[in-house]
């Protein structure tokens, strides 16, 4: 790699201790083009980033600084992955600071109030932002981006969910109503915890469904298939934990409208994603290994005969794809450099 | 447990060598009224069980004999553990000389030629007995059960499916059609194996669907709750494996035909499976750890009033409840003796 | 297993929601010659056990009672599974009312208040005890039992270590001195647990070595396997947790004093636990699979002829002959049935 | 990244089908400097390569070609990933026609004739070069790299314990005799399997020992050390396979001859491993999660005074320190680019 003939972009994580954050360090160590130069979080101040990051000691000279807005002067762009919740309170201020904002979290992703409540809990400490903060799906809105200084990077479970269905929705094949999608998430998915329930002891040899009907997800999966539709969409989704560290498996079951048959399916979606760098339709059933440690999304669509149904399997790594790399994916996008650097 | 005042009652196993046969050792070996006295194998013969069950040793000093019906005069019970396929060419010989013939494969779980021709890819050897084999799930068929001389063992995703699914069904809350099942199993479920797809290396961290549309589960899954629900029943089924080596989790979605609330579904469950020593009607979501090494199938239901949809998930462990234990909770039941015999 | 002609022996858990609180429940409840009839915890009075040992639902009426020594009265024997440094303070108190005590912890394991206090961290607060307590590894201690009322039931990796070790150095052929263990622990040994470097996303597909040169298990295993070779041993001890949920897997390097070839080493551990029904000294590797869930330690002993080394693997069940399952062993040796009653 | 000015590097994979084949791909892949532009392999000639390799689909046009030598007129560098015993036929031809040859087999990494027969159990089929090939492990050999046209990669398990021992051998602080190591090892070690001794099944949950004093490792690991140590070293070897799919933990034990301290031995190893991009001499013990991934080798060191041990613990990602990784450092060396390119 070359040194580039400018200075890098600079980059600041705000909330940098988090697997989230350590992914992007992973992901953004090997660029020229851009250099992490800080890494805001709410404790540690002064450790090393490499002591919470442990696999990157000897790669990062980096340590933690405390969560002050004002030491970004000079940053050109802030990934922000506070817990959700959390960031809303900090974007606005980062807004008039730093020219391009990436919020991992869920805070700006629903577009009112009253739906953020309800799957929060909590009331929203920026409401005039809601509905006006582009949502980061390049497959989807790539449109939107150019130009915006804040961007809301999907949810994983959102992320694999929506490219499933975008296709099918958009074309008309599937009812939009009765939509079912099972989907399998690794256990970095809760972020670094000390939750008995997720210790290994716990976790291992064991499948464990969860917020069955209420996660907070569902409104977002709903509101970004609905503008793509241009009609209501409603889905039934149970998200359940299984003994991996990393990935997404999404089983989607919508009821055809027609006769699509799988070759005409498997079409429909080749055409949608056609020039899509990270979205693979592929002819056998995804493996999450496949999709590990990359910013791909793995697709694979049946026309079910016997049921009437469109089955789609979607992949991808939460932590890439679902986080970390897809927020790499906007940057690139807003800095307008190619869209795939740093991520194949 | 009482002590036998008579010579324990004889057992064999036929196709002793697999992980059903070695679970059948496991869960036989401390019943002071049955005795496993023969275990025999397409290979081996000679060599001591626990060479292959290699934990078993110094809890057994049974050897694989070869697998010749002669060989059986004398026993009472036979398990046979044979790869589908295998077990009808040798279960009615075995059946004129054994009084109670449980198989464990899927030779006579379907009820006619067709659907086994096109779901198992062969021609039946025995195509009389097809419709006559009782179908051994004790919840639902226990009454057929006592005078029968061969019992067809339940696979395993049809164990915890067809539990999930029945009550709903018979009450007639649920449409029978459009049923969606996405079930997960370990790698187990698939046998002893030197598939490299099904290697550590390669499953690890990984998960695969399968068989998508086309498994000779899904016949087997329709026909017998077309029994229960007295109409035909259609599902569209995922099955998954998942990096576990033991269980099935199966998540069902099916359309609500009324307004049945999840209070109403859980109390239609609990009822119906009042008495069930195996079944448990959960209040929290079912994880596969709870079942691990037990022959419960936890059940949990939900009416998702948004979707209109019934979500039940059930768990079981393959190899015992999917497998041997439900196996022995047959041969209980054919023995007279109380069915939780040596399973709880 | 005899039906008792009398009331089944009235068994407590003083600590009943951990780990080795559940497998006791697990490895007790098909037994009819005795019964848990009390479960004591320091929190959740009032609720079922079957809420924290989830898989036990339908299995157990229980209930935990607050942690008051009062309410054992009537009680022929207590399990207490405190954490280390806890059970000190109540076991002499148990010990006035409770014919049968079997500590777990390792408060009874050392011989004096200065190893103790240098291990533990900690003033020992029934001192007196110490040294006076027999040491429950049944393959050496058994004649020590019977007719006590306390025992101490050896650590995990002290059962697998000294089992591994016992024959030789009592034997003379290995050097007491310079010993080396590296012992592999699944994540259970450390408990229930809600340290994040345990939870699942840290454990999987990772190693840790911990606690080097000065693990609480060192004194207790240079004790013991002092006692046998009746001279000091000194171990270096190097414990490392691996990403499975069960199971010690112990390797033992010792210096050869003799010629000894793996034959005769082999032959003399064979003759040492002839009639244990617990030891197996194997022919090939031990594989920490073919002991999960039992009571079992494979052993398998070879001497390296080029490094003069002897070379010991041995492989345990943390959670039963590492815990639940060996203090039951004691049990029966105290309340005299045989010894693998339940246990195999 | 920016486009390199000249044409470049034309690199083959001989044998690409493998785990290091793929790790190959995946690491090079990035490369602007390099570019991988044929993989031969012995079987499925014409396939894609990302049939084989899955994952890679989308980031590689690769097709496999028949092994045939004079298909890599034009290539500079070639990596052969043969199985041990296939690529003494092939390299001293390859040797002839390719400017830069690295095998990462172990047919040239013992010194001669005798060793080879011994323990690969084969005659071997170029004699004349066996103590001719320059080892690559940079750590300590860099030097006699340049000018070389074939480097022989070192093993997996002989990277994690040379670099655990070789700074403490060389300054003479312990007993080149009596070395024992006990090394764990992540599945994908063993390659592609079809072994079901590997399957999911039978390693979850698992620990098994193997190859207990004859591994063919033993001989290399003794060699090394012997040149470094500048006499014979000898070394017990217990390596043991574990349930994670990338790894090597190697725990070492050598008698110390003098007094050094923990701290006179970390100051050893941190002098001994200035400078060098891809050992970190940790202050806290290694796990196997932090160098996952990575080309990394972390070290730590400790005397046990108790003991008198030096206990070194090391830790390396098999696939890529202990095989892909390493061996682009070498070309990266041989290419005289600098030595991190690609692998931080």
């Amino acid at each position: 790699m070359n040194l580039p003939a400018h200075t890098p972009v600079s980059v600041a994580l705000v909330g940098a201790s988090g697997y989230a954050g350590g992914e992007l360090l992973r992901l953004l160590r090997s660029r020229t083009d851009v250099a992490v130069t800080r890494a805001l979080a709410r404790s540690r101040p002064g450790e090393p980033v490499a002591s919470v990051h442990r696999g990157m000691e000897g790669t990062t000279e980096l340590a933690f600084e405390p969560l002050e807005v004002a030491r970004l002067d000079g940053v050109r762009v802030a990934f922000v992955t506070l817990p959700s919740g959390e960031s809303m309170g900090i974007v606005p201020e980062l807004q008039r600071r730093v020219p391009i904002v990436i919020d991992l979290g869920g805070d700006f992703r629903l577009p009112d109030m009253d739906l953020f409540r309800t799957y929060y809990k909590k009331e929203h400490a920026a409401p005039a932002m809601l509905g006006r903060v582009p949502y980061g799906l390049p497959e989807l809105f790539r449109h939107l981006l150019p130009g915006s200084s804040v961007v809301s990077n999907p949810g994983c479970y959102p992320t694999a969910a929506i490219l499933a269905l975008a296709p099918a929705l958009r074309a008309g094949i599937v009812d939009p109503q009765g939509i079912v999608i099972t989907a399998l998430s690794g256990v970095s998915g809760a972020g670094r915890s000390s939750d008995e329930a997720l210790s290994f002891s716990e976790m291992n040899e064991n499948v464990r469904a969860y917020r069955i009907g209420n996660h907070q997800h569902v409104p977002e999966i709903e509101t970004v298939l609905g503008r793509v539709a241009a009609k209501p969409v409603a889905v039934s989704f149970v998200p359940q934990i299984i003994p991996v560290t990393r990935g997404i498996y999404c089983t989607v079951h919508a009821r055809l409208t027609g006769t699509a048959s799988t070759q005409d399916a498997r079409e429909l979606y080749r055409l949608a994603y056609k020039g899509e760098p990270f979205v693979r339709v592929r002819e056998s059933v995804p493996e999450l290994a496949h999709v590990s440690h990359t910013n791909f999304c793995d697709i694979y669509v049946a026309a079910d005969a016997r049921s009437r149904q469109l089955i789609v399997i979607s992949a991808i790594d939460n932590l890439v794809k679902g986080a970390a790399g897809q927020a790499i994916q906007n940057m690139n996008i807003l800095l307008g450099v190619p869209e795939t650097t740093g991520l194949i």
